[in-house]
């Protein structure tokens, strides 16, 4: 008998026929003598939707503890539905808030951080033989408001759960059905990865695969949670994500990642004087502006051009910021290009291979691609292009380290 | 400076609007120096939605805990809603649910009856100048699991909540602008109350007048809670509900309410021994089926005839049951009649006035309406009658009481 954590995702509890879905395999599961343990996401749609209304009544922003109030509300209504399912259907299954389990959290609403998740609720209706309905994407702080992890939370809500438990295994339904070697909409030789390490599944998300959210692979990659990905919607096998092994380091390159959601932004000819980056890059992260790529080109007679990368929603508060900064700073000026994206290969087998690199660089340069910008980590390795080329890329890519066959 | 406790149902909080129009309400007693407590149902029509996801999850029967869970979700959405509002036009607000205020209940799913609010967090919360918004319909158990409070549930958290502070006023805003001599849809001559007692208010609750639920009125009795009912719409005066007064005791009659979802049942010549009501009621009150007028028919020769009334929506149930114990009891068989209604006058004066039954009585044939049951109490008297007759009896009662002018 093993304890399972199973989540699922919002198209997977959309209607109350999905829902039923669910609790057919969740029965199953439980048949089968396992202790099972849900967590869900709102119904498709809800979220969005109290989103609306939050901005709606405030004009945009919305004080944010009455949001995450707000928005919480959906998962309250998934958990209560599939925990009326499971008890008509002679399942004995209870639904539990945030602040029931507890899983408590700091006090940043909005994208609240887990700090840590009792299992004495838990493990006490598990004994009396229930179902454990736990709603995902919420927490509780210490003076007991209500907070939200922000988008995906509910991916780590499972984790953490899994890993407070000691679950045997985390399971994570979702609309697409396993981790692929690149997009499967982009590229129709797209392979099905059966394995993949919590660090390529990092480097995969960051770089734009919207498959798990990176902090839950964070966390399941601290306390050892794997992490089963499949479709709600089908049987088919889905992806682990686990520790690395032998198997995985065969692979040399493991997936192909594109992000479009990039914009450039090159502050050009600032003196270059110690301290110039946190000049920078301080107003940005004040405002909570994530910045990827950072390249500060070879100093020339005391200048230099600072270049990076930016999500594109933040680019007009970016430019607000930079015309203050950059002038203050000395730049000659500030470009910006929206026109851009980054493509990354990624695999823990580049550790133990040379020229990876140079055959990624090499592949585009065929195409007559031009490389914008390079970054590289012990098993990514990311170019900016220009937007345009991005499905050429990943397609020439993917070819090129073969992976669309099976190693 | 006041303690105001307002209640807003839910065609008030019903979209961004109306809530936005309820906030300007709130502001402005808050801006004349009042502490502003606000409790509020569910936006129209959400509540109903959730229960019927309910019932399509379960067939029908959904396991009691999570219908609670589920339908409490619908108070979480207009509470944060208007304390959004409320924060972005530059008041302090802050939502509260039931567990967070605490609203401790027993734990009688879906009809729990409140047993104390805890005054710490929302006398708190106040101090800092804040607006506390707080969830209706909802508590929570000693175990930490949602309750609900039933049909009407919001106003009893109102008049709780206002008990609990030692609130100066408890206004309550809903669709109707006051409490009426009667149901003015159904007469035109229906006069707005200025006044009425919590006694008077009960019996036409009771009654049939939807306006308060019994409820809560119980409880503003026993708390001496001065409840404002007015309309959420108008700037009209309502009605309040108080403590009886001198003013009060020189109207004999102050209402005329109906009630046509009612049905009679006799059982018909029963053996008239010793315990034969508790036979026939038992099994009916276990089934949550309210009797509401009981009469039993002077015996003779050994036998007796049983009169009483239920709610039409209960017949079907009650029939089941009664076509067993009948029979046991040795009764010679069971009427229904579901063409009835019952029509009531009410009023604090009728206990110094004599022949206030007569004239009901005389008032009622003097039109040809038979009288089938009749029940009376210190400040009701209810003739039951057929159905078809209601709203001419409303009108002569009205009439004949001299409900359309002011006394």
């Amino acid at each position: 008998m093993a304890v399972i954590v199973q989540k699922y995702g919002g198209t997977s509890v959309a209607d109350i026929e999905k829902i039923q879905n669910i609790a057919k395999k969740v029965m199953q599961k439980k048949a089968e003598g396992n202790d099972m343990v849900i967590v869900l996401s709102a119904m498709a749609g809800e979220t969005n939707k109290l989103v609306q209304m939050a901005d709606s009544a405030s004009g945009g922003t919305p004080n944010e503890r009455e949001y995450d109030m707000l928005v919480s509300s959906g998962e309250q209504v998934s958990i209560s539905l599939l925990s009326i399912v499971l008890n008509s259907m002679g399942y004995k299954a209870i639904s539990l808030l945030g602040h029931q389990v507890k899983i408590l959290t700091d006090k940043i609403y909005t994208n609240a951080k887990i700090q840590s998740v009792d299992t004495g609720v838990i493990s006490n209706e598990l004994k009396k033989g229930k179902i454990v309905v736990i709603a995902g994407f919420q927490g509780v702080d210490t003076e007991g408001n209500i907070t939200t992890l922000g988008r995906g939370g509910s991916d780590t809500s499972a984790v953490a759960v899994a890993a407070s438990l000691g679950a045997d295994l985390c399971e994570i339904f979702t609309d697409v059905d396993g981790v692929y070697t690149t997009d499967p909409n982009l590229y129709n030789k797209a392979r099905k990865l059966k394995k993949i390490s919590y660090d390529e599944m990092l480097s995969l998300a960051g770089a734009g695969a919207k498959v798990l959210h990176p902090r839950s692979v964070e966390l399941a990659k601290i306390y050892n949670v794997p992490i089963y990905v499949k479709s709600s919607f089908s049987e088919d096998r889905g992806t682990l994500v686990t520790r690395e092994d032998k198997d995985m380091e065969k692979e040399v390159v493991s997936g192909v990642a594109y992000d479009k959601d990039q914009a450039k932004i090159t502050v050009v000819h600032v003196p270059d004087e110690p301290g110039i980056a946190a000049r920078l890059f301080t107003p940005l992260s004040e405002q909570n502006i994530n910045v990827d790529m950072i390249i500060q080109n070879a100093s020339s007679e005391g200048y230099t051009d600072l270049t990076f990368t930016v999500s594109q929603k933040d680019i007009d508060e970016a430019r607000r910021l930079l015309d203050v900064v950059a002038v203050d700073m000395g730049a000659s000026r500030v470009d910006y290009d929206e026109t851009i994206s980054k493509i990354s290969i990624v695999g823990v087998g580049m550790q133990s291979h040379s020229g990876v690199a140079s055959k990624m660089f090499k592949v585009l340069a065929d195409e007559g691609i031009n490389i914008l910008m390079i970054s590289t980590s012990e098993i990514k390795i990311s170019c900016v292009i220009k937007a345009k080329y991005t499905e050429l890329a990943v397609r020439v890519l993917h070819d090129a380290f073969g992976l669309d066959q099976e190693n």
